[in-house]
């Protein structure tokens, strides 16, 4: 914003330019936006981001975030707790919610293995899911990080931690999506799927 | 945000998907995204928020948004005062700005006529400008509103209002925007660059 611009709305623009996805001009556009906001409603938004920030923390079991101290799929009696879906962050939580299939437990790794980016083992909650195995009961760990490179390695290492413990561990199946077209999909997907082909 | 989320993360993606521009999704990643910041920088954003809007106005004078009580443009000496381009909102002033060409000043209406949605005359900072021009010293107002329907009523409304008091107004060219593609301009665009031709 250029020099005439009143300061408040340079700063408040460049704050929302420096969240993801949102570029300078959408930011300016914002800002403006919540001059036309009541009073009470920019209280009231600035008040949702320091709540959420102070009051929202990770669960202590499965490393989602929670308001709580246990989240509510780990507290919930009815879950299964045999199983272990580990993903990379908590809107893959999300996502697996949705379907409303899956019984089991999650884990949140907060991230994927990547060296080059400095993000090691020791970056990722990998020992909070050690330590979770160990205490029993543990039958199934499902490796539900995203198809891609760093995805695969982070589940190809955990993967190579937990087979000495006795634990099966399986992969999310590749394959087309549903009410996708064959023609339009990637050479590696149409492999996969072709590969992991099922009898009818 | 579905029930296993915690609540003031899903307060918070409400806030942002409340913002112009902003759908339910990428409130969620926003949402998310302010979770991985520090303690610091959410205090920040949010202190952001609520200086902006406690402590910019409008000018009294030209009605742009400031954190003074007179904004630089209408402080400033070399400011062509006899000429005034009257804009719908903040974000044109920065669009003229930019240009480093216009001398003079601005006016802010805050919104275009539009009867339909209850945007009355009274609703604008008409009267604002009525009382810069009572005050005498202004030979040309320059109609700077956007190309549209309520862009082009509202210029002619005030037109209509300035004309009897002996003032010059005039409206900004319409034409083919330059670097553009005769072949891909619209019909309305190519009837007025070719009405308002000009000699060589």
């Amino acid at each position: 914003m250029a020099d005439h611009n009143a300061l408040p709305l340079v700063i408040l623009a460049e704050k929302f330019a420096s969240l993801p996805g949102i570029g300078m001009k959408s930011a300016q556009r914002l800002a403006y936006h919540v001059m036309s906001m009541s009073s009470e409603e920019v209280e009231d938004f600035a008040k949702a981001l320091t709540d959420a920030k102070k009051n929202v923390h990770c669960c202590k079991c499965c490393q989602n975030l929670t308001e709580r101290e246990v989240c509510p799929i780990c507290d919930d009696p009815e879950r299964d707790r045999s199983v272990i879906c580990v993903v990379e962050n908590p809107k893959d939580v999300t996502a697996f919610e949705r379907t409303r299939e899956y019984g089991g437990v999650y884990h949140v790794l907060h991230g994927l293995l990547s060296p080059m980016d400095g993000i090691t083992p020791d970056k990722l909650r990998v020992k909070e899911l050690l330590a979770r195995i160990a205490e029993g009961g543990v039958e199934e760990v499902i490796m539900a990080t995203n198809p891609t490179v760093e995805g695969d390695a982070t589940a190809m290492y955990i993967a190579g931690l937990l087979k000495p413990m006795g634990i099966k561990v399986t992969r999310l199946a590749f394959g087309l999506p549903v009410g996708g077209i064959l023609e339009y999909a990637d050479e590696v997907t149409l492999f996969k799927a072709l590969e992991n082909r099922n009898d009818m």
